[in-house]
């Protein structure tokens, strides 16, 4: 089992193939969903279970599910050793809105039905595959471009982006690692304006917003 | 005063405008800065005085400067009441990318010296003039064009910015107030590209970067 806390997401999830075993909520008449087993708490008891520092208003209990692998998908992004929850919350929500269906993670990757994630993806984990696989050999299989960020790629303002392709995501700390590396076809860096070298590179999530947003540019 | 947190941004200070007035650290030697007083301390007399949930080496007493204002800057940011410590920190580290020297903040913006912001911003802190004022009086006598991302604006992708202008970027919940929204010379959006209607529009600070990314795609 899973949670989903907040009234705005739990009322998405019927909508979509995941299933609400029971709800747990402070005001079951303003979530209105009437069948499932709910059961009215206090703001106490809700603070006792939920997972968020300012907890919401209910919080629903949902089935794990099978995940869902679509073979043949024209972009799709891979996640090579992602730790942060917030990191893959927020490339869930990034891959949902520029209507990327799937997501495919090292095993390493940090779970994505954790408590943070699913908080931090706003619902939007309903709408994209998660699969957790051994990229590895997954990549070694995949008949499309292998596309990674690196410090000395080449400027992805100037890179053709093919149909159909692999974008690849490293680790917060470690970035690719060295044996999925081997496996890219291009690689591309965002350059960086400002002057400083001091300058930290881009949150891996931030660096994904950016790089979507471009490739999208020229749809 | 204010406190820097990290060896590796405490080391970035000297070289800007900011005085660290004394240091506090568990392991002196490592940072190697001798010209300031600095008192060794235990990890768990850091963890007493770090804001951080998992403290790291060293934390720095800096001294507040008064802000610094440039009256000529070809792209500068105005936030209208950003609220969250995590936001504007991820939006001055972007600034900093960027090369954008400014940000002019609404007066209720959170401050920039909250030690969240300060860690959010991974040393971009010390790059980016930080102001806060009036931004409606500032953008009243502004003789630039002032664009703000709104859900109905033109396709950003096809919108072709000015030489200089200010972007605004409002609330996380209540986007840019009815006062400044009056004064945008022009409104832009970023389309969603998938399907799904519940898919919530993206934060802030992703959106900053994702706009600022196709900015500097033109340059």
């Amino acid at each position: 089992m899973f949670l989903v806390e907040g009234n705005k997401t739990i009322k998405e999830i019927p909508l979509s193939r995941y299933k609400i075993s029971e709800i747990f909520s402070v005001n079951p008449s303003e979530l209105g969903i009437k069948e499932i087993s709910t059961t009215e708490i206090t703001p106490n008891e809700l603070k006792k279970i939920s997972f968020l520092q300012h907890p919401k208003d209910s919080v629903a209990v949902c089935e794990l599910l099978e995940p869902v692998f679509s073979q043949d998908v024209p972009v799709q992004l891979i996640l090579d050793g992602i730790q942060d929850p917030g990191n893959l919350g927020t490339i869930i929500r990034l891959a949902d809105w520029f209507g990327i269906e799937q997501i495919i993670c090292s095993e390493d990757t940090v779970d994505f039905y954790n408590p943070k994630v699913i908080q931090a993806s706003m619902g939007s984990f309903l709408r994209v595959n998660i699969n957790y696989q051994n990229i590895e050999n997954y990549l070694q299989n995949s008949g499309a471009a292998i596309i990674g960020t690196d410090m000395d790629g080449e400027n992805f303002y100037q890179f053709d982006f093919p149909e159909k392709f692999n974008l690849i995501f490293g680790n917060e700390g470690n970035g690719i690692r060295p044996n999925i590396e081997q496996l890219l076809t291009h690689k591309i860096t965002i350059p960086r304006f400002g002057k400083s070298k001091s300058t930290e590179s881009l949150n891996v999530s931030m660096a994904a917003g950016i790089i979507l947003g471009q490739i999208f540019s020229e749809k």
